[in-house]
């Protein structure tokens, strides 16, 4: 990409920028993974220089993690004003986006990146971000009623998207139309008999 | 190692070599990952010869296989006569298996193989397995009357293993002591006020 063509993007320059450089790291983790992913290809595709990615993002594990969150806003966070519709539509759209290659780039990148403490700070801001939002539809549900105040949204939440995980990195396993509801029923109602 | 220490072994000499062999799979996957795992290298390891392994295994995957079944043979299924006990037990046996060395480098070899038709066989066989095993503290709860005969024992452990795997695999956070108890009696009881 020329930088005539970041040009055109909507925004100011410097959000044209960072938008060319974001899209170019997820293009390049999409071609070549993680360990491929070089801070020079990333500028060269994105037709910025070198030195402007490193003013703005330090390193290469801040550049990745910006990416990876830039992509994954594509999944939004419902709100029907019902927590069951809520959770059944987030772990749906989670399954739908791990199935495009995006998402599923992402999941392996995540997957097997290192463990090194620039790296861990980076998914973990990650991770914090992506909890913290998700956990807004418990948090809406308690406010209205729905769940008692006791509840732990982190381990909800938890507890809703693993299992998704579990099928993609793991067993590979389809995720079915009804999955995501047999889950959330089970979450909510509990696999015991009332007593 | 060499033929004199595959003998030392107990049982009969196919048992062995058998043991032999995929004791010698599972320390080059420790040491060198999937990608590098050589039924060569295993052989020589082992003191066996390559096509001893191919008349048994017939090819990698199988090999491969047959060698994570028999690391995670250490996960032993609990039978206390509590199905909350049970369950608890076994999401902290998974949780401390995957941070050994072994459990560890299984849990990244299964996340990282690829989907070609032989490795796909291969793996539904690994999870079918250890799925049907761990289902028995289900199917023995539903039998004593402490959880309903419409529960679906599939579906409650992977929502039971699954948290376990994604703190592994994805988040990396730590796997605290009350971890386990929390996903459980989430998933007992739910998580919504008895109505």
């Amino acid at each position: 990409m020329s930088e005539t063509e970041v040009r055109r993007r909507p925004g100011g320059r410097s959000a044209r920028v960072r938008a060319a450089v974001l899209d170019a790291t997820v293009e390049l983790l999409r071609a070549h993974g993680l360990e491929g992913l070089k801070v020079g290809d990333v500028a060269e595709r994105a037709g910025v220089h070198e030195t402007s990615i490193y003013r703005r993002w330090r390193n290469r594990e801040n550049l990745l993690i910006d990416a990876l969150l830039a992509a994954s806003e594509v999944l939004r966070v419902p709100d029907t004003g019902r927590v069951r519709d809520d959770l059944i539509a987030y772990a749906t759209d989670l399954a739908a986006f791990l199935a495009t290659p995006t998402g599923h780039a992402l999941e392996h990148t995540l997957a097997i990146a290192g463990d090194d403490p620039v790296m861990r700070q980076a998914r973990d801001r990650y991770w914090a971000y992506r909890s913290e939002r998700s956990q807004q539809m418990i948090t809406r549900a308690v406010a209205r009623g729905e769940l008692p105040d006791t509840v732990d949204p982190r381990l909800v939440i938890e507890m809703l998207v693993s299992p998704v995980h579990f099928r993609v990195l793991l067993t590979r396993e389809e995720i079915e139309d009804g999955m995501p509801a047999r889950v959330v029923d089970a979450l909510l109602a509990g696999i015991s008999p009332v007593r």
